[in-house]
């Protein structure tokens, strides 16, 4: 998608702190943190928001949470805990329609979230 | 796990309002709901934390998320938009120590999520 800041991102053509990339995925930190840790993991393709995944994404889906999972550990995370949110479409808050999941970890999350 | 309260709701030992089950994944209504739709989605098979999932769980963990989508449109959540959310540990506020995925929809949620 050429006016997709995400796909850009992913192409390197727009810079970002990326924290993981392979052929499918890529992780890097948001630029407007909402916590201490505040890490976007999304897939290199792009998918609108994750409403618009197939059946056929169902591997790389799963892949997105064990590499969030991957990040979370690297960035310390993992004993003190975090929290997953992907957010779709207008009440869920979606800006990028890029499919994203943010990680969000370094301080106690409160409840209910948003 | 005989003391997990969601692994008794997904042998249907406590009830629950269930909205989809088969043999890999149960989703409910959240009896504490925070929006007005709150289901919770999740594994049969006992699995802590997201973090305690490993790589052979990749297909389930897709699946987790294709499912939360199948119950997203059915609740009429698609078009307005929803939110998922997955806690994790004391900062995460993760309360059942059995994995499920948060969907949130309804109204606005706002930002930060918590």
């Amino acid at each position: 998608m050429q006016d997709c800041l995400f796909c850009k991102i992913v192409a390197g053509e727009i810079p970002s702190q990326k924290l993981f990339q392979d052929d499918d995925i890529t992780a890097f930190r948001d630029i407007n943190p909402a916590a201490p840790k505040h890490i976007l993991v999304i897939p290199n393709r792009h998918i609108a928001s994750i409403n618009e995944a197939s059946e056929q994404d169902q591997s790389l889906l799963g892949k997105l949470l064990l590499v969030a999972n991957q990040i979370a550990e690297q960035e310390g995370l993992a004993e003190e805990g975090f929290r997953y949110v992907i957010n779709t479409g207008s009440n869920g808050g979606q800006t990028v329609f890029h499919l994203h999941l943010h990680i969000l970890g370094g301080r106690q999350l409160g409840w209910p979230p948003g």
